[in-house]
């Protein structure tokens, strides 16, 4: 095969997908599937490597799921690159990408969604309403469709793990949900789709959330886990960074994701986590703390 | 085998019906489902009939869902008759019977429910706040649980129909929904596990359900297909049975469930649904018309 040709099996219609993963199934060949928006950097492609290791066939989905960006979101300027990601994916072993258009996942006006209470009243799901609701609705048909029997989501969307972990529970879906850590890029910022909408000085101020969140948790490390505490510190740090305009930092239990009061519990786990804005783009990090 | 021993197979737990059904699945055995909220009648036996002639196995759930009945309902006095249940489904050809406590399908307090949209405005949607809710959910637990081919569903609960045909479009799950046809008494009244309730003389009157609908279809065929008319002549014709306390008689589109204005449009169908309550007892019936 040439250096560079696509291999990886593209695929457009659910029925066409059904149809090619069908007879792997018969014959108990085990699927892993990551679900993307595209765009990918090594952080996919890390989940991927994981995919094809601990399965026989390794699925993908690109999709750019609009029930999950608000109407003031960046639905239509998130960047795509779909030639690109086929040959990253054909690179990292996968053999089926399935890429549907918004048609295709959506024939009709969406009438049937899925909510996850709770889990979702905080950080995004407070300052992106129905955001959690369009993420939860699209997973939950992409395992249908795809019906591995283990998917993969990276810990960056430490949130979005959670609520899926709890819909899978919820629903009894018959797949394995494997949270996979955040890559970084060398100086720590958790590596993004939307990195590429940073200016210079931006992608160098926006280390900042990583450095904050560090921070915190050696300050924890010691002992120092009172929640307001942590939560100061983080914002603090990120107040630093001129160009920086934090929209949540927050100090919850983890995976409940409730609003902790005073000093975290030993033998409990902890997230910190921020959403913070440079200009136009959107950033979120986390860092998720066992408390001794 | 003994006249009347069960043989039917009974399973508590989702994880050991998963493994009685695996090795059918993995031999490409169809099968065949229909859940039920127990306390049988002829009604289930013929949708079991059916799921048993049409796969190679079947499998039936009997679990009264407290999610899908409202705080003031009758989720504590739903009749229940497990020995009975097993017995009739055992003579109706089921392989195994599902039947979970509330704790094996909710350990935890529910936090994902799946909302299925405007076909859930009206009817029972609009008099039973959160019980469509309580059935989309449940409904798709038990799909996801059993992993059927197809699954049955009784039209006496058009609306329910309705909803899990919509739900389970919008979701992929991959599973037929076969509609049966309501089975009646020789009277006409249709068949319900709730009949039971019924003093003599409701029992009586009960019968006008059936008679108003057959009146309004006949007018319908006969070229009367105004909405209201259609309407007035059903609740007219329940009003004139005294222990009748009608809640609804609506005549909408169908499958949609949307309100109709005058006359309905030749090659659509309507249908027409009531709920009537006879003292204690509420029972619904319906009939769907396709208009010329």
């Amino acid at each position: 095969m040439k250096q560079g040709e696509i291999k990886v099996e593209t695929i457009r219609t659910i029925r066409e997908l059904r149809r090619k993963l069908a007879p792997h199934r018969q014959s108990g060949r085990s699927i892993g599937f990551m679900p993307t928006l595209g765009y990918m950097h090594e952080g996919h492609l890390s989940l991927i490597r994981r995919a094809r290791k601990e399965n026989d066939i390794a699925v993908i989905s690109i999709f750019v799921n609009p029930l999950q960006f608000g109407p003031n979101e960046d639905f239509d300027r998130y960047p795509r690159d779909m030639e690109r990601d086929l040959r990253l994916a054909q690179e990292a072993g996968v053999d089926f990408a399935f890429v549907p258009d918004v048609r295709e996942m959506y024939p009709e006006p969406v009438k049937t969604t899925v909510k996850v209470s709770g889990i979702t009243d905080r950080l995004c799901g407070a300052s992106r309403p129905g955001h959690f609701e369009g993420v939860a609705t699209v997973v939950l048909k992409l395992l249908l469709i795809v019906g591995p029997d283990r998917a993969y989501f990276g810990m960056k969307d430490a949130q979005q793990v959670a609520v899926i972990e709890q819909m899978v529970k919820d629903l009894n879906v018959p797949v394995a949900i494997v949270p996979c850590p955040t890559l970084r890029e060398s100086d720590g910022l958790a590596m993004s789709s939307r990195n590429v909408y940073l200016s210079p000085e931006e992608r160098r101020q926006a280390v900042v959330l990583n450095q904050a969140l560090q921070e915190a948790a050696a300050a924890a490390a010691a002992g120092r886990t009172d929640a307001g505490y942590l939560r100061s510190l983080v914002a603090g740090r990120i107040a630093a960074a001129p160009l920086a305009d934090p929209e949540y930092v927050e100090v919850l239990s983890y995976p409940s994701l409730e609003p902790l009061e005073g000093r975290a519990q030993p033998g409990t786990r902890i997230i910190i986590a921020v959403a913070v804005r440079f200009g136009k783009t959107r950033l979120i990090d986390n860092t998720i703390l066992e408390i001794r």
